[in-house]
């Protein structure tokens, strides 16, 4: 009896009909914990993303088109139905498969308010009742085959790191909530936490390869009131004494199990302010029913824009995590002119470099290490199953990245392998020019940052091309590598917001010709105030070579050759 | 006795201690008819575009920055406070005004459902009570007073203009009704129901001078719902027999005042549809009460995309319009050449060549007709009082448009009419530059609109120069000339969205330099489908010169300057 099979019988004995089952955990974490996968408990599937709806006779998995393969190989065979992840879909799915006055179970803990308001206003439409879990039937179900949630220790992000201080910035946060006037303000999202409090930990649970893949964010909340200490929901257990010791008296340890009641409590008829954004749907209304919440991104907006000694911790981390990417290249070009080289051979070599560095705490990410065709895929990780070698196409890229103290680094470089044919040279020409125009910009300080995505794409369309994903993010200071603002085509997304001086963000224009190659570059930029007054541009952080032979000078503007020449 | 003081003693009367005085209708029009100028009677304030707060013994007036000259002039002295339009300077008066537990008056029918919800959860912040208001005092006080509402004929559209007919449209809206399960769809803005039913009117109440400032569009409400006829919110009495004729079987006719209970009954457990955004707060309150209320401005989205007709009508209308302003551009180069000639009489003279062209119904809004420091202010109009010589400085532009069955125009000309000096030519080879850039984008069709702000502006970024108003703006058809999709640089507005093939947008790029001249140019574009499968780009519809005179020729791209030649 699959663990499918065992919830659908437990639905049944509880009188619910359907169950959503998300791939996010009670943390809305990007990279989900062992401890918290219900969707692979339930259904196999081992992705980041997804979303399962399980009725008592029948399920569907929702994916993105990246995960549809892996997620058919993964599913028991005949019993889930693997569909694509848009809003339409799953709507439409549970319209034919559940009726009216039938009852779906939701865990309000798991997903976002916004995302469960949509859903709430489908059932509602459709009459089916949605009732909101207490606690979730697979966590009973799971039982002792459950991973333990982490016992990893948590310590103290010294200031030099970190920037400012804690006591600094829970100090400007609370001057923000006089002005605002809120009375508490929720902190649901453990990077904010991490980042108003200065701490880390080191998990490594995302990947369990011989390189350390470190998740640096303890899983935790925070209440922070217009006086008193900041109230953090944690495992005191885990906290390294140092820490303790420097929290004692402004930051007080309260256990997570108490979290609701404590919100609950001190929400009564006051004004809360929180990331509704990053906000589980239960969290938010418990502070809806007792008080009055504003949604207020302020933390997570702070956390963006880094502090001076970031930003030099940023520059040095880049200088050292260059010359490890460099020594790479060097090693690969000469290494392919002698006999062949795998993707997973590059990705292993340069764990190997950077695990040199001095501060070098483990990879950022998995490596993406992608030749020709594989190289059309933007998110394709090489398995020993699809492992190509390099040798036998002309254009290869790498993303990857590291973590330091202090910087954070994910960046990509393209080179030619063989030699590479005009359509190679005509694409990465291309993606070179939005490169330099996105890295060249100058631009009102507090413009949205969608608004700067069309410059890195302006030449490709001229062409009918395109990519699919974001053009840059901002980046996490020994944390997660995805951060706000977004620089991307749709705007009102949760992490786009007014760039303003002192951001990292990426620079990653890309082209992907399916089944043939792909070229993605990526660097890191910081924005700094331009000659003229109020405006901002960028300065490049990262060290690393874009491949000259890869250039078709003649569609190079005089402005952009110079560029590039300085660049090197 | 003022209004004001009048208004503040029925306050006392009706134990309200404040109540909010926006310049809206209950149709949130942007030019609201003399009917409805409550803010105009309560203040003496003569703009389009502001709001009151009156407490017992004080009022203020939040203006934007164009009219707060005319504001301190037109309102009682030392009885109303004149301040800036922003929700920080709003809210703070209200604080410093009202205290907690103090009853503050709405009138819900006068603004949108998100503008109301932001002063009900800032008065909820600081525990004073807003009392939503049935009928609005104004209106009882008014009295005999009180401008008539219009009397104007409401006339079928003829299909020949309209492009689709109304069955057509309203099968089309029917059909998306079902798809996205809504029983009800309401049409809370008159724009969308004039251009759903194919009808308009010719009021000209917004501008008491010679010229017809027509305004196309009559005030009235529909609902719509999966079967059945729709139901016509508006005067029966106005509407010319054709019209009734046409009408008869599939829309009735239902007088206005029994709009609100007809909305209850329809809404109640059924899901209604409506475009939020346009939806004053008590007709989106009364079916969030009754029923489940879904924002899907579906209707403004299709009426920003024109008919195959429509575009003809539209290249027709601006070529004829284009001849008229290309011949008052010839009177005046002449004309200065012998005497003085003023803003004013330049005005005059566009509308008396307008006035011969055939089909020609009015102008389409009050003319910016600008010279020198004048054309510093982005939304200057001349007075008799304001009124400037052109021969006294070198640039001139004129922003004007005609409004024609079929078309509606709204471009910019500037030109030189003495020798200009070389910080005007490269201010106005800036702003050509990213008219060019604009005008000659090739973009994936659905691009959200705010997504193309950028190409506009990057030329004035680099050299630290900015304008502070949207690039370009949808346009009606005999209708609003101002409607999505506006081209902007903050994301997230109501008329900003998806850009489609079939889409009139202007392009405007400026330069404003204070107290010294401006610059700005504006043509029509219409997105039509590029050779690259799923791409879009532009092509022009207005016909109106570039001053070669003020163009650096040095700052242009050879691709730009070959545009540019092809272009004229």
């Amino acid at each position: 009896m699959s663990n499918l099979d065992i919830l659908q019988l437990r639905l049944q004995a509880l009188d619910f009909h359907g169950i959503l089952i998300p791939s996010t955990d009670e943390y809305l974490s990007e990279w989900t914990a062992p401890h918290s996968r219900r969707l692979q408990w339930a259904t196999g599937f081992r992705g980041s993303v997804g979303l399962a709806i399980a009725v008592r006779a029948r399920a569907a998995l929702f994916v993105d088109s990246r995960y549809t393969l892996e997620a058919r190989q993964q599913v028991v065979p005949n019993t889930i139905e693997v569909l694509a992840a848009s809003d339409e879909s799953r709507f439409s799915w549970l319209a034919n498969n559940m009726a009216p006055s039938e009852r779906l179970a939701i865990d309000p803990r798991l997903q976002s308010h916004g995302e469960i308001e949509r859903w709430l206003s489908f059932a509602r439409a459709r009459g089916i009742s949605v009732i909101p879990l207490q606690t979730n039937p697979i966590d009973e179900l799971w039982g002792v085959a459950r991973p333990p949630s982490s016992s990893a220790t948590i310590y103290d992000y010294a200031t030099h790191f970190a920037g400012a201080s804690a006591a600094e910035k829970c100090a400007q946060l609370q001057e923000h909530m006089a002005k605002a006037g809120q009375e508490v303000h929720l902190l649901a999202d453990p990077e904010d936490v991490a980042w108003l409090l200065n701490v880390r930990t080191n998990d490594s649970h995302t990947n369990p390869s011989p390189d350390r893949n470190i998740v640096p964010i303890p899983l935790s909340r925070a209440i922070v009131e217009s006086k008193g200490p900041v109230r953090w929901f944690t495992d005191s257990g885990r906290i390294e004494p140092a820490l303790a010791a420097r929290l004692r008296g402004h930051v007080e340890t309260v256990p997570s199990s108490s979290f609701d009641s404590s919100l609950e409590s001190c929400s009564k008829g006051r004004v809360v302010g929180c990331n509704l954004m990053r906000t589980p749907h239960r969290y938010a209304e418990i502070v809806i029913t007792a008080g009055t919440l504003t949604d207020d991104p302020f933390v997570a907006h702070r956390r963006w824009v880094k502090h001076p000694n970031e930003i030099e911790r940023a520059r040095e981390g880049h200088y050292q995590d260059g010359q490890a990417v460099i020594r790479l290249l060097a090693w690969v070009q000469s290494t392919v002119k002698q006999r062949s080289v795998t993707e997973l051979e590059v990705s292993a070599k340069l764990a190997e470099f950077r695990s040199e560095l001095p501060g070098y705490r483990g990879i950022s990410m998995p490596p993406m290490s992608a030749s020709g065709p594989s190289g059309a895929l933007p998110h394709y990780v090489p398995s020993e199953h699809s492992n190509r070698v390099l040798n036998d196409h002309p254009v290869y890229w790498l993303d990857s990245g590291g973590q330091y103290h202090g910087c954070s680094t994910d960046n990509t470089v393209c080179i030619c392998v063989s030699t590479p044919e005009p359509r190679h040279i005509r694409a990465h020409t291309l993606v070179v020019k939005g490169f330099i125009a996105l890295t060249r910009a100058r631009f009102p300080a507090g413009l949205h940052s969608t608004q700067l995505d069309t410059l890195a794409r302006q030449f490709l369309w001229r062409e009918g091309l395109d990519y699919g994903h974001a053009t840059g993010h901002g980046v996490g200071n020994y944390m997660n590598i995805h951060e706000g603002p977004v620089i991307r085509k749709i705007p009102g997304l949760p992490l786009a917001g007014p760039i303003e001086a002192g951001m990292i963000i990426t620079n990653e224009p890309a082209y992907y010709a399916p089944d043939d190659f792909g070229i993605r570059i990526e660097s890191h930029l910081v924005t700094v105030p331009s000659e003229q007054s109020g405006f901002l541009e960028f300065e490049t952080l990262s060290r690393l070579p874009i491949d000259p032979r890869l250039i078709e000078q003649s569609l190079l503007t005089y402005e952009e050759l110079s560029w590039l020449v300085r660049y090197h």
